[in-house]
Protein backbone atom coordinates (compact mmCIF):
# COMPACT_ATOMS: atom_id res chain seq x y z
CA UNK A 1 0.00 0.00 0.00
CA UNK A 2 2.32 2.67 1.34
CA UNK A 3 3.98 1.69 -1.94
CA UNK A 4 1.04 2.02 -4.22
CA UNK A 5 -0.77 5.14 -3.44
CA UNK A 6 0.99 8.25 -4.39
CA UNK A 7 -0.13 12.17 -4.85
CA UNK A 8 -0.92 11.40 -8.77
CA UNK A 9 -2.95 8.25 -7.77
CA UNK A 10 -6.21 8.37 -9.05
CA UNK A 11 -9.40 7.32 -7.26
CA UNK A 12 -12.45 5.43 -8.42
CA UNK A 13 -15.56 5.39 -6.12
CA UNK A 14 -18.72 3.37 -5.43
CA UNK A 15 -21.95 5.20 -4.55
CA UNK A 16 -25.17 4.19 -2.77
CA UNK A 17 -26.42 3.11 0.34
CA UNK A 18 -25.17 1.23 1.95
CA UNK A 19 -22.07 -0.06 0.53
CA UNK A 20 -20.29 -1.03 3.79
CA UNK A 21 -20.03 -4.69 2.64
CA UNK A 22 -19.46 -4.22 -0.84
CA UNK A 23 -17.08 -6.51 -2.14
CA UNK A 24 -16.22 -4.37 -5.24
CA UNK A 25 -13.34 -2.12 -2.81
CA UNK A 26 -11.49 -5.59 -2.81
CA UNK A 27 -12.53 -6.72 -6.07
CA UNK A 28 -11.23 -3.34 -7.53
CA UNK A 29 -8.17 -2.65 -5.42
CA UNK A 30 -6.56 -6.26 -5.90
CA UNK A 31 -7.33 -6.22 -9.67
CA UNK A 32 -5.50 -2.07 -9.93
CA UNK A 33 -2.49 -3.86 -7.66
CA UNK A 34 -2.05 -7.48 -9.83
CA UNK A 35 -1.70 -4.99 -13.18
CA UNK A 36 0.20 -2.19 -11.46
CA UNK A 37 -2.33 0.57 -12.30
CA UNK A 38 -1.71 3.92 -10.05
CA UNK A 39 -5.76 3.64 -8.84
CA UNK A 40 -7.84 3.19 -5.60
CA UNK A 41 -11.35 2.47 -5.35
CA UNK A 42 -13.09 3.63 -2.34
CA UNK A 43 -16.77 3.50 -1.02
CA UNK A 44 -19.17 6.67 0.14
CA UNK A 45 -22.50 6.26 1.11
CA UNK A 46 -24.71 8.42 -0.68
CA UNK A 47 -28.05 8.64 -0.71
CA UNK A 48 -30.12 9.15 -4.18
CA UNK A 49 -30.77 12.88 -2.81
CA UNK A 50 -26.97 13.15 -2.42
CA UNK A 51 -26.46 12.08 -5.67
CA UNK A 52 -26.37 15.43 -7.62
CA UNK A 53 -23.74 16.64 -5.50
CA UNK A 54 -21.67 13.19 -5.45
CA UNK A 55 -21.74 13.53 -9.45
CA UNK A 56 -20.08 17.11 -8.91
CA UNK A 57 -17.91 15.91 -6.37
CA UNK A 58 -16.09 13.35 -9.09
CA UNK A 59 -15.87 16.06 -11.46
CA UNK A 60 -14.39 18.67 -9.11
CA UNK A 61 -12.16 15.63 -7.81
CA UNK A 62 -11.55 14.16 -11.06
CA UNK A 63 -12.24 11.15 -9.72
CA UNK A 64 -11.62 8.78 -12.98
CA UNK A 65 -14.55 6.59 -12.33
CA UNK A 66 -17.53 4.83 -10.37
CA UNK A 67 -19.29 1.86 -9.72
CA UNK A 68 -23.45 3.02 -9.16
CA UNK A 69 -25.38 0.80 -6.88
CA UNK A 70 -29.06 0.66 -4.74
CA UNK A 71 -30.75 3.34 -4.79
CA UNK A 72 -28.91 5.38 -6.96
CA UNK A 73 -29.04 3.73 -10.31
CA UNK A 74 -31.78 5.76 -12.06
CA UNK A 75 -30.87 9.04 -10.42
CA UNK A 76 -27.37 8.71 -11.54
CA UNK A 77 -28.45 7.95 -15.18
CA UNK A 78 -30.23 11.31 -15.06
CA UNK A 79 -27.18 13.39 -14.30
CA UNK A 80 -24.50 11.73 -16.73
CA UNK A 81 -23.68 13.50 -19.81
CA UNK A 82 -24.18 10.47 -21.56
CA UNK A 83 -25.77 7.21 -21.85
CA UNK A 84 -24.56 4.32 -23.70
CA UNK A 85 -27.28 2.58 -25.32
CA UNK A 86 -28.45 -0.19 -22.88
CA UNK A 87 -28.51 2.47 -20.30
CA UNK A 88 -30.82 4.91 -21.87
CA UNK A 89 -33.32 2.02 -22.73
CA UNK A 90 -32.79 0.61 -19.37
CA UNK A 91 -33.03 4.16 -17.69
CA UNK A 92 -30.64 3.36 -14.68
CA UNK A 93 -26.40 3.07 -14.41
CA UNK A 94 -24.30 1.20 -12.70
CA UNK A 95 -20.81 2.89 -14.11
CA UNK A 96 -19.92 6.10 -14.59
CA UNK A 97 -17.19 6.71 -16.55
CA UNK A 98 -15.40 10.21 -16.54
CA UNK A 99 -13.56 10.90 -19.52
CA UNK A 100 -11.63 14.49 -18.91
CA UNK A 101 -14.62 16.03 -17.16
CA UNK A 102 -17.58 14.38 -19.15
CA UNK A 103 -19.35 11.09 -17.56
CA UNK A 104 -20.61 8.49 -19.44
CA UNK A 105 -23.15 6.12 -17.82
CA UNK A 106 -23.05 2.58 -18.86
CA UNK A 107 -25.15 -1.03 -17.43
CA UNK A 108 -23.06 -3.54 -17.48
CA UNK A 109 -25.40 -5.86 -15.09
CA UNK A 110 -26.90 -6.99 -18.93
CA UNK A 111 -23.20 -7.60 -20.33
CA UNK A 112 -22.46 -9.38 -17.51
CA UNK A 113 -26.04 -11.41 -17.63
CA UNK A 114 -24.75 -12.55 -21.35
CA UNK A 115 -20.95 -12.81 -20.91
CA UNK A 116 -22.39 -15.36 -17.77
CA UNK A 117 -24.12 -17.55 -20.68
CA UNK A 118 -20.98 -17.37 -22.74
CA UNK A 119 -18.92 -18.58 -20.51
CA UNK A 120 -21.47 -21.34 -20.24
CA UNK A 121 -21.24 -22.04 -23.37
CA UNK A 122 -24.84 -20.55 -24.18
CA UNK A 123 -24.82 -17.60 -26.72
CA UNK A 124 -28.50 -15.48 -26.37
CA UNK A 125 -27.88 -14.85 -30.59
CA UNK A 126 -31.31 -16.27 -31.87
CA UNK A 127 -32.17 -17.97 -28.71
CA UNK A 128 -36.00 -17.23 -27.46
CA UNK A 129 -35.78 -16.50 -23.83
CA UNK A 130 -37.99 -16.73 -20.90
CA UNK A 131 -37.48 -14.00 -18.13
CA UNK A 132 -38.71 -13.38 -14.86
CA UNK A 133 -39.08 -10.71 -13.19
CA UNK A 134 -39.43 -6.89 -14.29
CA UNK A 135 -36.95 -4.99 -11.77
CA UNK A 136 -33.59 -3.06 -12.11
CA UNK A 137 -31.57 -6.46 -12.74
CA UNK A 138 -34.35 -8.12 -14.82
CA UNK A 139 -34.46 -4.90 -17.26
CA UNK A 140 -31.07 -4.63 -17.54
CA UNK A 141 -31.05 -8.07 -18.87
CA UNK A 142 -34.02 -8.01 -21.28
CA UNK A 143 -32.96 -4.90 -22.54
CA UNK A 144 -29.27 -6.88 -23.37
CA UNK A 145 -30.54 -9.70 -24.57
CA UNK A 146 -32.75 -8.01 -26.45
CA UNK A 147 -29.56 -5.90 -28.13
CA UNK A 148 -27.31 -9.01 -28.62
CA UNK A 149 -29.91 -10.78 -31.05
CA UNK A 150 -32.07 -12.70 -28.75
CA UNK A 151 -35.22 -13.59 -30.82
CA UNK A 152 -37.89 -13.72 -28.41
CA UNK A 153 -37.94 -12.56 -25.22
CA UNK A 154 -41.26 -13.45 -22.86
CA UNK A 155 -41.52 -11.54 -19.55
CA UNK A 156 -43.31 -13.33 -16.68
CA UNK A 157 -44.15 -10.80 -13.73
CA UNK A 158 -46.40 -10.61 -10.64
CA UNK A 159 -49.10 -8.22 -11.27
CA UNK A 160 -47.70 -5.84 -8.86
CA UNK A 161 -45.93 -2.36 -9.20
CA UNK A 162 -43.16 -3.44 -11.54
CA UNK A 163 -45.48 -5.18 -13.98
CA UNK A 164 -45.38 -1.61 -15.69
CA UNK A 165 -41.66 -1.73 -16.25
CA UNK A 166 -41.95 -4.83 -18.24
CA UNK A 167 -44.91 -3.22 -20.56
CA UNK A 168 -42.20 -0.15 -20.57
CA UNK A 169 -39.38 -2.30 -21.89
CA UNK A 170 -41.48 -3.75 -24.05
CA UNK A 171 -42.79 -0.82 -25.99
CA UNK A 172 -39.24 0.92 -25.86
CA UNK A 173 -37.48 -2.42 -27.45
CA UNK A 174 -40.26 -2.71 -30.19
CA UNK A 175 -38.54 0.83 -30.95
CA UNK A 176 -34.93 0.10 -30.92
CA UNK A 177 -35.12 -3.90 -31.77
CA UNK A 178 -38.47 -4.43 -33.72
CA UNK A 179 -37.22 -7.78 -34.66
CA UNK A 180 -37.23 -8.96 -31.65
CA UNK A 181 -40.60 -10.57 -30.05
CA UNK A 182 -40.97 -9.25 -26.23
CA UNK A 183 -44.01 -10.61 -24.69
CA UNK A 184 -45.77 -9.68 -20.89
CA UNK A 185 -48.04 -11.80 -19.06
CA UNK A 186 -48.86 -12.11 -15.44
CA UNK A 187 -46.76 -14.61 -13.22
CA UNK A 188 -50.09 -15.66 -12.40
CA UNK A 189 -50.75 -17.49 -15.64
CA UNK A 190 -49.32 -20.68 -14.93
CA UNK A 191 -50.91 -22.44 -17.76
CA UNK A 192 -48.96 -19.55 -20.01
CA UNK A 193 -45.27 -19.93 -18.36
CA UNK A 194 -45.32 -23.81 -18.82
CA UNK A 195 -46.10 -23.10 -22.81
CA UNK A 196 -43.91 -20.51 -23.42
CA UNK A 197 -41.20 -22.22 -20.99
CA UNK A 198 -41.57 -25.38 -23.40
CA UNK A 199 -40.80 -23.29 -26.81
CA UNK A 200 -37.63 -21.51 -24.77
CA UNK A 201 -34.46 -21.96 -25.24
CA UNK A 202 -33.60 -19.75 -22.20
CA UNK A 203 -34.94 -19.68 -18.89
CA UNK A 204 -33.96 -16.96 -16.33
CA UNK A 205 -35.08 -15.81 -13.25
CA UNK A 206 -34.39 -12.19 -12.57
CA UNK A 207 -36.71 -11.80 -9.19
CA UNK A 208 -35.51 -12.44 -5.51
CA UNK A 209 -37.44 -15.61 -5.23
CA UNK A 210 -33.93 -18.08 -4.14
CA UNK A 211 -32.48 -15.24 -2.89
CA UNK A 212 -31.86 -15.27 1.18
CA UNK A 213 -34.25 -15.69 3.01
CA UNK A 214 -36.43 -17.02 0.05
CA UNK A 215 -33.61 -19.43 -0.57
CA UNK A 216 -35.54 -23.31 -0.66
CA UNK A 217 -37.76 -21.15 -3.28
CA UNK A 218 -38.22 -21.28 -6.82
CA UNK A 219 -40.77 -19.76 -9.40
CA UNK A 220 -40.66 -22.84 -11.91
CA UNK A 221 -41.94 -26.55 -10.77
CA UNK A 222 -39.06 -29.14 -11.39
CA UNK A 223 -41.60 -30.77 -13.57
CA UNK A 224 -41.44 -27.65 -15.91
CA UNK A 225 -37.72 -27.96 -17.01
CA UNK A 226 -36.40 -30.39 -19.58
CA UNK A 227 -32.48 -31.03 -19.88
CA UNK A 228 -31.75 -29.18 -23.17
CA UNK A 229 -33.41 -26.13 -21.35
CA UNK A 230 -30.59 -23.71 -20.29
CA UNK A 231 -31.49 -22.37 -16.64
CA UNK A 232 -30.10 -18.97 -15.49
CA UNK A 233 -30.24 -17.10 -12.42
CA UNK A 234 -29.36 -13.39 -11.29
CA UNK A 235 -29.71 -14.65 -7.58
CA UNK A 236 -25.48 -15.20 -6.09
CA UNK A 237 -26.56 -15.90 -2.65
CA UNK A 238 -26.93 -18.77 -2.07
CA UNK A 239 -24.38 -19.60 -5.01
CA UNK A 240 -26.88 -22.02 -6.26
CA UNK A 241 -30.69 -21.32 -5.89
CA UNK A 242 -33.54 -23.74 -5.66
CA UNK A 243 -34.11 -23.46 -9.34
CA UNK A 244 -30.50 -23.90 -10.09
CA UNK A 245 -30.32 -27.12 -8.23
CA UNK A 246 -33.35 -28.28 -9.80
CA UNK A 247 -31.91 -27.42 -13.35
CA UNK A 248 -28.62 -29.26 -12.33
CA UNK A 249 -30.10 -32.65 -11.36
CA UNK A 250 -31.84 -32.50 -14.69
CA UNK A 251 -29.04 -32.05 -16.56
CA UNK A 252 -29.55 -29.02 -17.46
CA UNK A 253 -26.88 -26.11 -18.72
CA UNK A 254 -26.76 -23.51 -15.81
CA UNK A 255 -25.56 -19.97 -15.35
CA UNK A 256 -25.81 -19.23 -11.54
CA UNK A 257 -25.90 -15.59 -10.49
CA UNK A 258 -22.29 -15.43 -9.03
CA UNK A 259 -21.01 -15.58 -12.58
CA UNK A 260 -23.06 -12.60 -14.10
CA UNK A 261 -22.02 -10.49 -10.62
CA UNK A 262 -18.42 -11.53 -11.91
CA UNK A 263 -18.30 -10.46 -15.41
CA UNK A 264 -20.48 -7.31 -14.65
CA UNK A 265 -17.89 -6.38 -12.36
CA UNK A 266 -15.33 -7.27 -15.27
CA UNK A 267 -17.02 -5.07 -17.71
CA UNK A 268 -17.23 -1.99 -15.46
CA UNK A 269 -13.07 -3.10 -14.81
CA UNK A 270 -12.91 -2.98 -18.79
CA UNK A 271 -14.79 0.48 -19.44
CA UNK A 272 -12.66 2.04 -15.90
CA UNK A 273 -9.04 0.55 -17.24
CA UNK A 274 -9.20 -0.87 -20.79
CA UNK A 275 -8.08 -3.73 -19.49
CA UNK A 276 -9.67 -6.92 -18.92
CA UNK A 277 -10.04 -7.70 -15.17
CA UNK A 278 -7.33 -10.28 -13.45
CA UNK A 279 -10.51 -12.74 -12.68
CA UNK A 280 -9.06 -16.27 -12.20
CA UNK A 281 -6.33 -14.05 -10.16
CA UNK A 282 -9.05 -12.75 -7.81
CA UNK A 283 -11.03 -15.79 -7.82
CA UNK A 284 -7.87 -17.86 -6.86
CA UNK A 285 -7.13 -14.97 -3.84
CA UNK A 286 -10.64 -14.72 -2.63
CA UNK A 287 -10.79 -18.70 -2.16
CA UNK A 288 -7.49 -18.34 -0.58
CA UNK A 289 -8.84 -15.68 2.18
CA UNK A 290 -12.40 -17.88 2.66
CA UNK A 291 -10.18 -20.78 3.39
CA UNK A 292 -8.42 -18.74 6.64
CA UNK A 293 -11.38 -17.70 7.69
CA UNK A 294 -13.31 -20.58 7.55
CA UNK B 1 -3.39 -3.09 -0.29
CA UNK B 2 -6.02 -5.73 -1.32
CA UNK B 3 -6.26 -6.52 2.50
CA UNK B 4 -6.43 -3.33 3.00
CA UNK B 5 -9.28 -1.08 1.61
CA UNK B 6 -13.07 -2.63 1.88
CA UNK B 7 -16.53 -1.07 1.96
CA UNK B 8 -15.78 0.48 5.22
CA UNK B 9 -12.67 2.46 4.47
CA UNK B 10 -12.58 5.86 5.82
CA UNK B 11 -10.83 8.51 3.11
CA UNK B 12 -8.64 11.50 4.21
CA UNK B 13 -7.26 13.60 1.18
CA UNK B 14 -4.63 16.34 0.50
CA UNK B 15 -6.49 19.55 -1.40
CA UNK B 16 -4.26 22.22 -2.90
CA UNK B 17 -2.59 22.58 -6.47
CA UNK B 18 0.15 21.15 -7.56
CA UNK B 19 -0.28 18.43 -5.42
CA UNK B 20 1.38 15.39 -7.61
CA UNK B 21 4.46 15.50 -5.80
CA UNK B 22 3.58 15.63 -2.53
CA UNK B 23 4.76 13.36 0.43
CA UNK B 24 2.20 12.78 2.05
CA UNK B 25 0.19 9.91 0.86
CA UNK B 26 3.33 7.68 0.90
CA UNK B 27 3.74 8.92 4.59
CA UNK B 28 0.36 8.60 6.20
CA UNK B 29 -0.90 5.39 3.63
CA UNK B 30 2.24 3.93 5.57
CA UNK B 31 1.48 4.88 9.08
CA UNK B 32 -2.19 3.95 8.44
CA UNK B 33 -0.96 0.55 7.57
CA UNK B 34 1.79 0.48 10.02
CA UNK B 35 -0.86 1.08 12.98
CA UNK B 36 -3.76 -1.02 11.30
CA UNK B 37 -5.75 1.52 10.56
CA UNK B 38 -9.09 1.21 8.05
CA UNK B 39 -7.99 5.00 6.10
CA UNK B 40 -6.30 5.64 2.85
CA UNK B 41 -5.65 9.15 2.18
CA UNK B 42 -5.38 10.81 -1.35
CA UNK B 43 -4.30 14.25 -2.90
CA UNK B 44 -6.30 16.19 -5.46
CA UNK B 45 -5.42 19.15 -7.45
CA UNK B 46 -8.33 21.54 -6.38
CA UNK B 47 -7.65 25.33 -6.87
CA UNK B 48 -8.62 28.35 -4.48
CA UNK B 49 -11.88 28.84 -6.20
CA UNK B 50 -13.00 25.08 -6.12
CA UNK B 51 -12.59 24.99 -2.12
CA UNK B 52 -16.17 25.76 -1.62
CA UNK B 53 -17.09 22.87 -3.56
CA UNK B 54 -14.60 20.69 -1.97
CA UNK B 55 -15.37 20.98 1.56
CA UNK B 56 -18.65 20.72 0.32
CA UNK B 57 -17.37 17.24 -0.97
CA UNK B 58 -15.41 16.46 2.29
CA UNK B 59 -19.02 16.76 4.18
CA UNK B 60 -20.72 14.37 1.99
CA UNK B 61 -18.46 11.55 1.77
CA UNK B 62 -17.71 11.71 5.23
CA UNK B 63 -13.81 12.21 4.87
CA UNK B 64 -12.34 11.68 8.02
CA UNK B 65 -10.24 14.42 7.63
CA UNK B 66 -8.05 16.60 5.19
CA UNK B 67 -4.62 18.21 4.46
CA UNK B 68 -4.32 21.62 2.73
CA UNK B 69 -1.93 22.88 1.09
CA UNK B 70 -1.05 26.17 -1.43
CA UNK B 71 -2.83 28.01 -2.27
CA UNK B 72 -6.04 26.99 -0.57
CA UNK B 73 -4.65 27.28 3.11
CA UNK B 74 -6.49 30.74 3.78
CA UNK B 75 -10.04 30.31 1.94
CA UNK B 76 -10.00 26.79 3.87
CA UNK B 77 -9.83 29.09 7.31
CA UNK B 78 -13.03 30.63 5.91
CA UNK B 79 -15.09 27.59 5.39
CA UNK B 80 -14.38 25.39 8.44
CA UNK B 81 -17.15 25.01 11.24
CA UNK B 82 -14.47 25.93 13.90
CA UNK B 83 -10.67 26.86 14.15
CA UNK B 84 -8.06 26.23 16.23
CA UNK B 85 -6.69 28.78 18.59
CA UNK B 86 -3.77 29.38 16.47
CA UNK B 87 -5.59 29.00 13.38
CA UNK B 88 -7.97 31.63 14.15
CA UNK B 89 -5.07 34.34 14.57
CA UNK B 90 -3.17 32.68 11.53
CA UNK B 91 -6.50 33.08 9.52
CA UNK B 92 -4.67 29.76 7.74
CA UNK B 93 -4.90 26.19 8.35
CA UNK B 94 -3.34 23.01 7.05
CA UNK B 95 -5.37 20.30 8.71
CA UNK B 96 -9.38 20.13 8.65
CA UNK B 97 -10.57 17.42 11.24
CA UNK B 98 -14.32 16.16 10.48
CA UNK B 99 -16.45 15.56 13.69
CA UNK B 100 -19.24 13.88 12.49
CA UNK B 101 -19.95 16.72 10.30
CA UNK B 102 -18.51 19.46 12.19
CA UNK B 103 -15.36 20.78 10.29
CA UNK B 104 -12.56 21.94 12.31
CA UNK B 105 -9.27 23.69 10.93
CA UNK B 106 -5.85 23.58 12.43
CA UNK B 107 -2.92 24.90 11.48
CA UNK B 108 0.33 22.57 12.69
CA UNK B 109 3.11 24.47 10.88
CA UNK B 110 3.83 26.14 14.13
CA UNK B 111 3.33 23.04 16.48
CA UNK B 112 6.06 20.93 13.96
CA UNK B 113 8.23 24.49 14.50
CA UNK B 114 8.50 23.95 18.39
CA UNK B 115 8.13 20.43 18.37
CA UNK B 116 11.03 20.39 16.00
CA UNK B 117 13.50 22.46 18.66
CA UNK B 118 11.99 20.25 21.15
CA UNK B 119 13.54 17.34 19.31
CA UNK B 120 16.84 19.60 19.36
CA UNK B 121 16.64 19.84 22.99
CA UNK B 122 15.14 23.71 23.29
CA UNK B 123 11.76 25.07 25.08
CA UNK B 124 10.36 28.28 23.38
CA UNK B 125 8.86 29.01 26.77
CA UNK B 126 10.91 32.09 28.17
CA UNK B 127 13.21 32.61 25.16
CA UNK B 128 13.75 36.10 22.73
CA UNK B 129 13.47 35.05 18.93
CA UNK B 130 14.31 36.55 16.05
CA UNK B 131 12.15 35.30 13.06
CA UNK B 132 13.12 36.20 9.62
CA UNK B 133 9.77 36.16 7.03
CA UNK B 134 5.64 36.92 7.14
CA UNK B 135 4.68 34.92 4.96
CA UNK B 136 2.12 32.03 5.30
CA UNK B 137 4.98 29.39 7.36
CA UNK B 138 6.42 32.52 9.18
CA UNK B 139 3.35 33.72 10.46
CA UNK B 140 2.36 30.08 11.67
CA UNK B 141 5.74 30.13 13.42
CA UNK B 142 5.25 33.55 15.14
CA UNK B 143 2.05 32.62 16.50
CA UNK B 144 2.94 29.41 17.61
CA UNK B 145 5.94 30.15 19.53
CA UNK B 146 3.98 33.44 20.64
CA UNK B 147 1.20 31.32 22.48
CA UNK B 148 3.98 28.32 23.72
CA UNK B 149 5.28 31.36 25.70
CA UNK B 150 8.03 32.85 23.82
CA UNK B 151 9.04 36.04 25.64
CA UNK B 152 9.93 38.32 23.28
CA UNK B 153 9.43 37.99 19.06
CA UNK B 154 11.31 40.21 16.98
CA UNK B 155 9.76 40.02 13.11
CA UNK B 156 12.38 41.16 10.17
CA UNK B 157 11.19 41.31 6.35
CA UNK B 158 11.57 43.00 3.18
CA UNK B 159 9.50 46.17 2.60
CA UNK B 160 7.24 44.02 0.33
CA UNK B 161 3.61 42.91 0.17
CA UNK B 162 4.11 40.84 3.19
CA UNK B 163 5.32 43.42 5.98
CA UNK B 164 2.24 44.24 6.68
CA UNK B 165 1.42 40.51 7.60
CA UNK B 166 4.02 41.08 10.27
CA UNK B 167 2.20 44.00 11.49
CA UNK B 168 -1.29 42.43 11.61
CA UNK B 169 0.70 39.31 13.63
CA UNK B 170 1.68 42.21 15.93
CA UNK B 171 -1.52 43.44 16.48
CA UNK B 172 -3.52 40.34 16.92
CA UNK B 173 -0.83 38.85 19.16
CA UNK B 174 -0.91 41.91 21.35
CA UNK B 175 -4.70 40.84 21.59
CA UNK B 176 -4.36 37.56 23.03
CA UNK B 177 -0.39 37.28 24.21
CA UNK B 178 -0.41 40.64 25.84
CA UNK B 179 2.94 39.94 27.71
CA UNK B 180 4.37 38.39 24.69
CA UNK B 181 6.79 41.49 23.57
CA UNK B 182 6.61 41.58 19.37
CA UNK B 183 8.92 43.31 17.16
CA UNK B 184 8.46 44.37 13.46
CA UNK B 185 11.75 45.76 11.71
CA UNK B 186 12.36 46.07 7.78
CA UNK B 187 15.13 43.92 6.43
CA UNK B 188 17.37 46.65 5.36
CA UNK B 189 17.97 47.92 8.77
CA UNK B 190 20.73 45.84 8.77
CA UNK B 191 21.76 47.44 12.27
CA UNK B 192 18.57 46.70 13.99
CA UNK B 193 19.40 42.81 12.96
CA UNK B 194 22.64 42.93 14.25
CA UNK B 195 21.37 44.25 17.92
CA UNK B 196 18.20 42.11 18.02
CA UNK B 197 20.44 39.07 16.82
CA UNK B 198 22.93 39.58 19.67
CA UNK B 199 19.85 39.94 22.10
CA UNK B 200 18.04 36.40 20.96
CA UNK B 201 18.17 33.06 22.09
CA UNK B 202 16.91 31.89 18.82
CA UNK B 203 17.25 33.02 15.53
CA UNK B 204 14.32 31.52 12.56
CA UNK B 205 14.84 31.85 9.14
CA UNK B 206 11.08 31.49 7.59
CA UNK B 207 11.98 33.30 4.25
CA UNK B 208 12.29 31.13 1.18
CA UNK B 209 16.24 32.18 1.07
CA UNK B 210 18.05 29.68 1.27
CA UNK B 211 15.87 26.92 -0.67
CA UNK B 212 16.49 25.72 -3.88
CA UNK B 213 17.19 27.76 -6.17
CA UNK B 214 18.80 30.17 -3.85
CA UNK B 215 20.41 27.71 -1.92
CA UNK B 216 23.87 29.03 -0.80
CA UNK B 217 22.47 32.30 0.31
CA UNK B 218 21.53 33.36 3.52
CA UNK B 219 20.19 36.62 5.02
CA UNK B 220 22.65 36.41 7.96
CA UNK B 221 26.05 37.03 7.52
CA UNK B 222 28.23 33.85 9.37
CA UNK B 223 29.76 36.92 11.48
CA UNK B 224 26.28 37.56 13.25
CA UNK B 225 26.00 33.97 14.86
CA UNK B 226 27.52 32.77 18.08
CA UNK B 227 27.88 29.48 19.03
CA UNK B 228 25.07 29.80 22.17
CA UNK B 229 22.48 31.13 19.18
CA UNK B 230 19.67 28.55 18.90
CA UNK B 231 19.03 28.51 14.95
CA UNK B 232 16.39 27.31 13.09
CA UNK B 233 15.26 27.11 9.26
CA UNK B 234 12.13 26.03 7.94
CA UNK B 235 13.45 25.63 4.42
CA UNK B 236 13.82 21.60 4.12
CA UNK B 237 15.33 21.45 0.62
CA UNK B 238 18.14 21.46 0.39
CA UNK B 239 18.49 19.48 4.43
CA UNK B 240 20.84 21.91 5.29
CA UNK B 241 20.76 25.85 3.76
CA UNK B 242 23.51 27.46 4.05
CA UNK B 243 22.02 29.11 7.83
CA UNK B 244 22.03 25.92 9.24
CA UNK B 245 25.84 24.84 7.85
CA UNK B 246 27.24 28.25 9.15
CA UNK B 247 25.57 27.61 12.09
CA UNK B 248 26.69 24.47 12.53
CA UNK B 249 30.31 25.33 11.55
CA UNK B 250 30.37 27.53 14.78
CA UNK B 251 29.17 24.71 17.24
CA UNK B 252 25.38 25.97 17.02
CA UNK B 253 22.73 23.96 18.13
CA UNK B 254 20.50 24.07 15.25
CA UNK B 255 17.18 22.40 14.23
CA UNK B 256 16.96 22.17 10.25
CA UNK B 257 13.20 22.87 8.17
CA UNK B 258 13.30 18.30 7.57
CA UNK B 259 12.14 17.88 11.16
CA UNK B 260 9.58 20.72 11.43
CA UNK B 261 7.78 19.26 8.04
CA UNK B 262 8.11 15.82 9.98
CA UNK B 263 6.39 16.86 13.36
CA UNK B 264 3.85 19.16 11.56
CA UNK B 265 2.69 15.88 9.62
CA UNK B 266 3.02 14.22 12.90
CA UNK B 267 0.88 17.09 14.92
CA UNK B 268 -2.10 16.71 11.81
CA UNK B 269 -2.16 12.77 12.14
CA UNK B 270 -2.39 12.99 15.91
CA UNK B 271 -5.21 15.19 15.36
CA UNK B 272 -6.70 13.20 12.42
CA UNK B 273 -5.95 9.26 14.39
CA UNK B 274 -5.50 10.24 18.00
CA UNK B 275 -2.24 8.14 17.41
CA UNK B 276 1.52 9.27 17.10
CA UNK B 277 2.46 8.57 13.77
CA UNK B 278 4.56 5.85 13.48
CA UNK B 279 8.06 8.54 12.22
CA UNK B 280 11.36 6.24 12.90
CA UNK B 281 9.57 3.46 10.95
CA UNK B 282 8.41 5.92 8.06
CA UNK B 283 12.11 7.83 8.37
CA UNK B 284 13.81 4.06 8.12
CA UNK B 285 11.31 3.26 5.19
CA UNK B 286 11.89 6.74 3.61
CA UNK B 287 15.76 5.60 3.74
CA UNK B 288 15.14 1.72 2.57
CA UNK B 289 13.58 3.62 -0.44
CA UNK B 290 15.86 6.11 -0.83
CA UNK B 291 18.67 3.65 -1.18
CA UNK B 292 16.82 1.56 -3.25
CA UNK B 293 16.21 4.12 -6.00
CA UNK B 294 20.01 5.75 -5.98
Amino acid sequence: MEKRISGTTGLFTLLGSPVGHSGSPAMYNFSFQQQGLDYAYLAFDVKKDQMPEAIDALRLFKVRGSNVTMPCKSVAATLADELSPAAKIVGAINVIVNDNGKLTGHITDGIGFVRNLKENGVEVAGKKLVILGAGGAATAVQVQCALDGAKAITIFNQDDAFYANAEKTQQKLKAVKPDVEVKVYPLADQARLTAEIKKADILVNATIVGMKPLDHQSLVDPSELRPDLVVADTVYNPLKTKLIEDAEALGCTVAPGKGMLLWQGDAAYTLFTGKAMPTAEYQAYEARQAAKTH
